[in-house]
C-alpha cells in the first residue's frame, strides 16, 4: 500500500529534510542565531534550510559555502609553503559564534575523491593546519555546549563517486533517493517518526548503561580484539541535551549507541570492512594491531601513506576516542550502499574512531579538567576519524567486571 | 581596425578582469592571504580570481559568499527582533584577517532592487546593526591599513534591473559588455592600459594638490552649493600605496579625484543627478540643504524614509566626509547606462559622500587621534553612501584662500 508520503515530489522531500533538520535535529530555537556550513553544490537545500531557520524564529542564518574548485586550485597553484595555513581569523570567529549563542548546521556532502590526486603531504599538512585552528570552536561542539546536527545534500561529485556507472542524472536521483530513505524521510509524519527511533536508541543505551561492561570482545574475519570501557563510561545514542539546554540529534541520519574507550586498554588486531573516505582520500583494506591502547601496526591496500600521517598527527592519533555498535540490519546496512561519507558509512556498521574522546560519553565528563579526563581513559587529540568494523560476520560479547564474556551480537545483530 | 583583444572570447575577458584584479586593482603579493566577499551568481569571476590569487602566490583565498535568497527569506519569515541583530563573530573575524595580514577584495553585483519591496524600519535597522558590527574592520579598510579592492561581475537580477526591457539574456550580456569596457579590459594589454589610467589620475590630484582650494563652488539645476574643504587636504585618485606597503588601486573601474571635505562647511541646495541605490533600496530625486556643514532639509521623489533614516543614522551620517571630481566624459558617462551601482555610478559623475571621511584624505591623517582629525573637519560616523550631483550642466569653480574663484569644471568638463 503506498502511504502519502511515497507520492511527495522531490521539492516536497527536500523541505522535509530541511523541516526535520532545523525542528528535530537541531531544536532550534526562537532567537538563535544558525551558523551553517554547505558545499556550492548544496545550494537548494541551504535555501530549504534557511527557510525554516526563519520559520522557526531564527535572528541570523549565515552560510559559510565552501568550493571544491577552489580547494583544487589551492592544490594546483599555491605555493608550497601555503599548505601550513588555516585562516584562523575564521575559525575563532565560528568560536565566537557558538560562544555568543549561535547553532550550529552542516550540510555534509562533499566529493569524497576530491583530493585523491593530491600530494598526500600537502593534504596532510593543510588537514594539521585547520585541525589546529579549528580546534577551540570544535571543543565546544565535542563538549555539546551547543545544539548541532549535520544532515546530507546529493551533490554530482559524491553521486559520481557512488554511482559511477550510471549518468550524471540517475547518479544524483540514486543518491537522493538513498539520503531520504535513510534520514527516514519516506514517511508520513517524518518528525513523528524520527521522535519513535530516538526513543529506541534510548532504550539501548540504558540496557548498556545498567550492564556497565569492563569491555567488548570481537571476533570476525582479521579481527581478534578486545577493548576496555574508560571509567565512568556512559553510553549514548540518538538527541541529547546541549549545555545550553537544548534537545538535539546530532547526527541524520544516526543508528549507533556509542560511548569513550579506555586510550590504554586496547589489545589485538582489528581489520575494517568498509573504506575510510578521509578528507577527500580513500584509504581501503585497513587493518590495525594495537597494545596496550596504542596502534603498533598499520596497513592499508590504498591510501596508506596518508593513514600513517593521520596516526602520526599527535600521541592521541593513535589511540581511540569512541567505540560505537550499529545492528547490520541499519537502514543504510540494508540499502546495500557504501556512501564514502562517514556520516552514512558510520551508521551502518560497528565502528571505532581514532582520536578526540567526547567527554559527554563520562559521567559528569563536561565537569573534568584534561588530567581528570585522562586518569579516567578518556583519549586527548587534534582528530577524530571514524572508521567501520561492523559485518554480518562480526561477533561482539560484554565483558563484565568481573571477566565473564556476555553475547551481546552475533552475525553482526543484537542477540 | 579590429584589435586583439575585441577577438576575446567572454571567458577570456572574464580571466583578463580576474587578472587586472589580482595584480593591478589588489597588487596581491606572494604569501598574502585573500578575503573575498561575492554573491553566489558571482561564482565564476570568483573563481577566476581564486586562480590568479594562488598564482600570483596567495596562501589561502576563502570567499565568503552571500545569497539574495537568503536576505529575502529573514525579511519573510524572521522574528522582529531580528533587525536588530548583526553577525559580530563574522565582522570580528574579518578585521582579525586584515589584521593577520589578508588581503581584500570585494565583487560587486547585487540586485539593486533586492530589499525595495521590504518595510523600510527593518532595512534600516539591519543596516544599522550591520555598521556598528562592521566598524572596527571597515576602519581598517578606510584607513588602508592593508590592500583592497572592489571589482564588479554581472548578475542575472542587477542585469534585469539595468534592462528590464531585454531577454534576461541579452541583458546579462549587455551587463557584461558594459563591466568589461568600463573595467578598461577591451585593450590589447590592460594592466599596461590601467597604469596609464592610474598616472593620468595621479597627475589631476596633483594639480589640486598644487592648488589648495579652500572651497569648491558648484552650480547647476537645482544646486547651488559651497563646500569647503579640511584644513590639509589632499586630493587623491587612483592607486595609492596602503599602510602595509603595497601599491593598490582600491576602485574598479575608477575615473575619480577625490578629498575630504570640512564636515561644518557646506552651505546651500544639492540636487542628485542619478538615483541611489542604498542597500537594495532606490531612492530618486534626492534635494538637500545644509546649513554650517549640516541637512537640514532633505526630499527624495522616492524612498525618501529610508534616505532620513540613513541621514538619522548618527551625528556624522548628516554631514559630508568625501568629495570626488569626475568628467563627464568619462567611459561609463559616456556609456550613456545608469548601472544602479555605486562603484559605477560615483564613477560616471561628481559626487559627494554622507559619512566617515578617509583619513588618507588628510595629510598625515592617519596619524591623527579622532579629536585631531575633527579639528581639521573630517567627519566621523558609521556609514559612508556616495550620491552623484554631477551632470553636463554643472559647473564648479575651486575658491582660493583669498576667496577668488578660478573654473574648474564648465558643463561637466575640465577647463
Amino acid at each position: 500500500m503506498a502511504t502519502l508520503a511515497q507520492e511527495l515530489t522531490f521539492e516536497q522531500k527536500l523541505d522535509q529534510l530541511a523541516r526535520v533538520a532545523i525542528e528535530v535535529g537541531l531544536g532550534l530555537k526562537p532567537g538563535q542565531e544558525l551558523l551553517m556550513t554547505a558545499s556550492l553544490e548544496a545550494v537548494p537545500l541551504a535555501r530549504r534550510i534557511t527557510e525554516h531557520a526563519y520559520r522557526a524564529g531564527a535572528t541570523l542564518v549565515t552560510t559559510l559555502y565552501s568550493d571544491d574548485e577552489a580547494v583544487l586550485m589551492r592544490f594546483r597553484y599555491a605555493p608550497d609553503s601555503a599548505f601550513d595555513h588555516a585562516p584562523a581569523w575564521l575559525y575563532d570567529g565560528i568560536g565566537a559564534a557558538f560562544k555568543s549563542g549561535a547553532a550550529r548546521l552542516a550540510i555534509t556532502g562533499a566529493n569524497p575523491l576530491l583530493l585523491s590526486n593530491e600530494d598526500p603531504g600537502k593534504v596532510s599538512r593543510a588537514n594539521h593546519a585547520v585541525s589546529i585552528a579549528y580546534r577551540p570552536a570544535l571543543e565546544l561542539i565535542t563538549r555539546h555546549e551547543i545544539n548541532w546536527t549535520i544532515v546530507a545534500s546529493a551533490t554530482p561529485s559524491w553521486a559520481e563517486a557512488m554511482f559511477p556507472d550510471d549518468t550524471p542524472e540517475t547518479a544524483l536521483a540514486r543518491l537522493w533517493d538513498a539520503i531520504f530513505a535513510t534520514s527516514r524521510i519516506n514517511a508520513e509524519d517524518p518528525v513523528a517518526n524520527w521522535k519513535a527511533h530516538d526513543a529506541e536508541l534510548h532504550k539501548r543505551a540504558a540496557f548498556m548503561n545498567e550492564k556497565r561492561y569492563a569491555a567488548l570482545q570481537y571476533r570476525g574475519p582479521g579481527t581478534d580484539f578486545r577493548l576496555g570501557l574508560a571509567d565512568d563510561h556512559l553510553w549514548l545514542g540518538g538527541g541529547t541535551t546541549a549545555v545550553n539546554g537544548v534537545y538535539c540529534i546530532p547526527n541524520m541520519p544516526t543508528e549507533e549507541i556509542f560511548t569513550t574507550p579506555h586510550k590504554d586498554r586496547a589489545e589485538g588486531t582489528v581489520t575494517a570492512t568498509k573504506p575510510l573516505s578521509y578528507q577527500g582520500t580513500m584509504i581501503e583494506g585497513i587493518q590495525v594491531r594495537f597494545e596496550r591502547g596504542r596502534i603498533v601496526d598499520a596497513h592499508a591496500s590504498r591510501g596508506e601513506e596518508v593513514l600513517r600521517k593521520l596516526i602520526a598527527t599527535d600521541e592521541g592519533a593513535a589511540r581511540l576516542g569512541e567505540v560505537a555498535l550499529v545492528p547490520h540490519s541499519s537502514p543504510i546496512a540494508s540499502s546495500g550502499l557504501t556512501f564514502l561519507n562517514t556520516l552514512f558509512d558510520e551508521n551502518a556498521a560497528s565502528h571505532i574512531a581514532l582520536g578526540q574522546a567526547y567527554t559527554s560519553c563520562l559521567r559528569d565528563g563536561d565537569k573534568l579538567a584534561p588530567e581528570q579526563l585522562a586518569a579516567k581513559g578518556a583519549n586527548d587529540s587534534l582528530i577524530h576519524v571514524d572508521w567501520m568494523i561492523g559485518s554480518n560476520e562480526l561477533d561482539i560479547d560484554g565483558i563484565t567486571a568481573a571477566g565473564a564474556p556476555e553475547p551481546l551480537m552475533r552475525g553482526g545483530e543484537w542477540v
